[in-house]
């Protein structure tokens, strides 16, 4: 993304970059068919139990004021509109805790005035809305988005684990209350009895637990062994929700034993209820409030014009990690534009504003990965097959799914084309001829169709908006939906909320080094095995530790900010403090290419050029042996060891010949030494690849 | 084991055989040092727990009569005097469900006799002793074990099963009685308010469940990636106990809020408490039994007598099967003989007998499996190390490896040495010339030494007499720390007897067979890498799930069995009827291949000696290539699927390269054509192993 701060520049970029896609983003996701419906109702539930839960607790806030009915209409009604003319369809709109303390605080200044009280709150928070949005307006179109660029690694995921951890601090607090007597309850109720609060709350551990592991289990699904494919493939997809509900039959079990308050489940109005309705007419009262007041709104709007402008921002980078390979374009700066207009629609509604959230975001996409994986393989896997039975041979075959492949790639590209199936071509034609099955027709016998494709896709997101758009609606369905909804455990609420922390750390980075500082040096191995984490190949353990130490130092502080009462909304101030942070201060610290492999920046990719075999001959080496530089490049840059012997000498047996594949981008497939390393593969010595076992079993040593 | 019923012949043979290794016995156990401790105390809360939990079903069944103090007296004085004078120690003895069934039986019987009455009962159950020890001093005399040899895996691990799930149905039989109020119990105590029942059954689920999965996690803490080795190693070790601890530590947290008896504990007597001593006068007693009783207790002794037979030799059996590669002779016959004579004790001091039990016996020689391996471990990698520290080539370091492997071999051996490592020694010596480190000093960057010994080492079993004679006197201990005991919640009980069940499972054959009949036909191959079954390969997917499910049908016949009222004790006759079953009936509907595949039988051996190559050659191949052939030897007799070539080709990528190792034992190794296979091996085109991938994938669709 070009950094430019000319006006209205960004903005433009966006609107055409994403209007070329714009008939496709619907399309395919009408193609999808049914199968859009698992992210959807995946993201929904990911969706709706946060904003629920956040209701609930401005209703406590604000006496009644605010409910979930609020917080479900304007995640809602941010979510259609978002969906529709929105840049990034993948980010995910939602009332998010930053909002809720926020109008905890404007509440808690509001009602205690004389001339505002509790009942012009409400308009008066139309005017901050009003304030924010102007912020918002004039931030996007002076490009204030370019410096996303800067915005690394380092600073999106230390977010995410933020968010992370006061998604589980919610967690552990919701359930630790499931013990004691809830405010504003009558105490003397006879499910307030010291008995049966503490049944309670051992029911609450047993259905928070229960949602919690099943749910993680459910969604590994595919992997499980036992049962048929497709039922799998169902679990995998609609498992989250299904445990939602056999978690909540099971509550009702001990119903006819229990009084009715045990286990304690959602509250909330029905949005039917006289007074639900008082927000609507909110914009009436706007010209009532206090000039004063009108002008003393822009302070808070400031703070939440940081916050979302920050949080917005944040949350569509990592729904657009570079992993992800996305061929379509970003949309910073006229996203931020349309959440200005959102602002205004919901303070004028007085319903609070919904901006793009974590984790739902990157879930989505993470989501949409997996159904475009499906997608591609069933219509590979068909064309395969369709050839078999023509009698084709191997090259024959490869031909046709290389076709097949050709049209379902989106035809606007952000990158080059994806050379995923092209890249294979070489090594399993020269596989077939060797082997003797070239020209011969081949059959499922020697072909393992499934298996094959399975190996051979690169990871591809289905980027479409029809998904947003139908969770969104989801959403909006729950406002009635309201009586069904209070059925749900407040327990189980608090096991999903941890399930949603928890799902949100693979793939964070800092994460995974974070566990790296935990893992025995002899497993260290596995890590680069799992995660295809280059940077354990190229910096030093010592580097790695002192680099995550001060990321985790830097987390917990944030972490403690949010603790302190008002400021600690400002936390992403924190977060931004990281940027030049990042730019001026690390390098003093880190060496270049060290810092570049862990926590890479645009700004510095023209200085690491020379990269990919400069750090392998820095280090001292046990081989010093040609085959070592090209084994180096082979397993960077194909993201794979081979295997070619298996004798009981190698040290790392049943492990490294499980090959490290998906580990690079399509994009990184393409560069210049790749065709030759696809030769030098085919041809390379055993002794050669015998060296990168003992490399690999050398890895636990180096730190 | 020979087959003979000339009166004393097996007894004698086994009493040579064992006094052979006596010495060894117990040095072995003492040269290991305090690594003893982990099987032990693994062993002992096996033991223990259950124990106590059926002595105090006989308190209720018994008016209290017989407590846990009974029960764990007859299982530490059977045990302590077994693991001195006993045969086979790697039998665990102790008082067994079935034992109690009787007692509770006889109890019933004679409590309404007027002239017996409840207190002639433990005098009457004397006789009933006395009569059964006569009863197997017969049968070990005339030689009843040799038919142990026809005790095929069907029997033996259909009643290892069986005995799975009485644990799991005791587990979750208490589990609900935790929500109901216990029987002989005042109804009106506090803690049995609807309200605290329901806690304290919630507070149970809480409790077992906690115990079940952190201790099944703990026993796997040695593959964990996070920690210590040192740390890893205890918690596997050690994690069991420590969990009872840990959980019964968390049952104490709510104290404060919760009335004394929530959670339930055990409840049991101090062994000093007034009445506790009542049975051990009970010899004097025995003359005062009417003499139309004392001829009567003949009836329930050849009950007893037939289930101590069959139980004591199945455990034994299951203790010592095939792939524990033990190295000292068993000794069915006069553990047997001994059995009787402990009967006879337990009986004259009026406590319940104990027998060899299962799970425990299985569970035990596992345990002494991972003892043996770090003891091999350490010493190897220790060897191996110094070795290298004098500069040492691979060929040295590989002598002076095999030299401390050799010192630690026991000296008596029931088979020919095992050539675990020599095996090796051909394909390590010829990778390192080929790799050019022959005659170079080699380091530990070439040469990981703990991962090439970790993959070298066949599993041993520490055979000694001192972990089963520390463990029992453990279990004596516990009657003087009853107070301490006493502490422990009856949910923990539940949760650790669904532990033992589940642990029980793995190596179960059966078990595995009913996994795969679950297994998706794609995934199948995977139950051959992780069981090493060459079953899977051999016998046709519909032959092994007609076995499976005839023997599942048999298996539940059994469990129905032990519901009946009184004939219930006798289920062990069910599965003795398998064995003429096995013999004469399921020939009849299985081919003879298969079912020696599926269940070895040795007396079926001599016919099946042209097997290896036979049913190989009967199944239709895609490659009529002679490579198949040679393929099949080495996939079967070696348990190894070697990988020469790793192009995308392979439908079986990131699996079958994983080596089976350990599936066969050494002993099979030494078999006449292994040398030939040692050579061809190492010579074999990429083509030739190609075809066993390509074998190994289709496995999914033969079914």
């Amino acid at each position: 993304m070009e950094e430019t701060f000319m006006p209205f520049r960004g903005i433009k970029n966006d609107v055409q970059g994403r209007l070329l896609c714009y008939r496709q983003d619907w399309m395919g996701g009408f193609r999808a068919g049914f199968r859009i419906l698992a992210p959807t109702t995946y993201i929904f539930f990911a969706s709706a139990i946060p904003v629920i839960s956040f209701g609930e607790q401005l209703e406590r806030n604000t006496d009644g004021l605010i409910t979930a009915v609020q917080t479900l209409a304007s995640t809602a009604l941010c979510g259609i509109i978002h969906s529709i003319i929105g840049g990034q369809p993948l980010l995910i709109l939602g009332v998010a805790e930053p909002t809720v303390l926020m109008y905890t605080f404007m509440f808690n200044f509001a009602k205690d005035r004389a001339d505002l009280g509790s009942e012009l709150f409400l308009a008066w928070t139309g005017w901050v809305c009003v304030w924010t949005a102007i912020l918002l307006f004039l931030l996007a179109v002076l490009g204030a988005c370019s410096i996303i660029n800067r915005f690394t690694r380092l600073a999106g995921e230390l977010f995410g684990l933020l968010i992370a951890m006061l998604f589980m601090q919610q967690a552990i607090k919701g359930l630790v209350e499931e013990f004691h007597i809830p405010e504003r309850e009558n105490p003397n109720l006879v499910e307030f009895q010291p008995s049966w609060r503490f049944t309670n709350g051992m029911f609450a551990l047993v259905l928070s637990f229960g949602l919690l592991l099943t749910a993680l289990r459910s969604r590994k699904a595919r992997s499980w062994r036992y049962g048929a494919g497709s039922l799998r493939g169902f679990i995998a997809d609609y498992g989250v929700p299904v445990m939602v509900l056999v978690w909540t039959a099971i509550s009702y079990v001990p119903a006819g034993s229990v009084p009715k308050g045990i286990p304690r489940r959602l509250f909330s109005p029905n949005p039917w209820s006289p007074g639900a309705y008082g927000n609507w007419t909110v914009i009436k009262d706007m010209v009532r409030v206090p000039i004063l007041y009108i002008f003393g709104a822009f302070i808070p709007a400031t703070m939440i014009a940081v916050l979302y402008y920050f949080d917005h921002s944040v949350a569509s980078q990592l729904a657009q990690q570079k992993e992800f390979n996305l061929r379509k374009p970003p949309s910073f700066h006229y996203d931020l534009l349309l959440l200005g207009l959102l602002t205004i629609i919901c303070g004028l509604l007085g319903i609070p504003p919904a901006n793009g959230v974590i984790p739902q975001s990157p879930m989505h996409t993470k989501s949409l990965a997996t159904l475009k994986h499906q997608l591609l393989r069933n219509r590979l896997v068909t064309t395969a097959r369709e050839s078999m039975s023509k009698n084709a041979n191997l090259g024959q075959v490869y031909r046709s799914m290389q076709v097949a492949y050709e049209q379902m790639q989106t035809p606007l590209v952000r990158q080059a084309p994806a050379s995923g199936l092209k890249d294979l071509k070489d090594s399993m034609i020269q596989m077939a001829s060797s082997t003797g099955y070239m020209n011969a027709p081949i059959d499922e016998t020697i072909f393992d169709v499934e298996k094959e494709i399975d190996d051979l896709l690169p990871v591809e997101v289905k980027e479409q908006r029809l998904s947003n758009l139908l969770q969104a609606s989801m959403v909006g369905a729950c406002v009635a939906a309201m009586p069904i909804l209070k059925r749900i455990p407040t327990s189980v609420l608090w096991g999903y909320f941890a399930f949603m922390a928890i799902e949100s750390l693979p793939g964070n980075q800092f994460w995974e080094r974070i566990l790296l500082l935990f893992t025995a040096p002899s497993r260290r191995y596995k890590v680069l095995e799992d995660y295809h984490a280059t940077f354990v190949e190229t910096v030093p353990f010592k580097t790695i530790a002192a680099f995550t130490l001060f990321q985790t130092m830097y987390l917990l502080v944030c972490f403690g900010i949010t603790w302190v009462p008002i400021a600690g909304v400002l936390f992403p101030l924190m977060i931004m403090l990281l940027v030049p942070f990042r730019q001026y201060v690390l390098p003093k610290f880190f060496k270049g290419a060290h810092l570049q492999d862990l926590d890479a920046a645009e700004y510095e990719e023209s200085s690491a050029v020379q990269f990919p075999l400069a750090p392998e001959r820095g280090r001292g080496e046990p081989f010093p042996d040609d085959g070592e530089i090209l084994d180096g490049v082979i397993t960077r840059s194909r993201g794979e060891i081979r295997r070619t012997s298996s004798s009981k000498l190698s040290s790392t047996s049943g492990t490294p010949s499980r090959e490290f594949k998906g580990a690079q981008s399509p994009r990184q497939l393409d560069s210049t030494h790749s065709p030759r390393i696809g030769e030098l593969l085919e041809n390379q010595s055993p002794r050669t690849s015998r060296t990168v076992e003992l490399k690999l079993s050398n890895l636990g040593k180096s730190g």
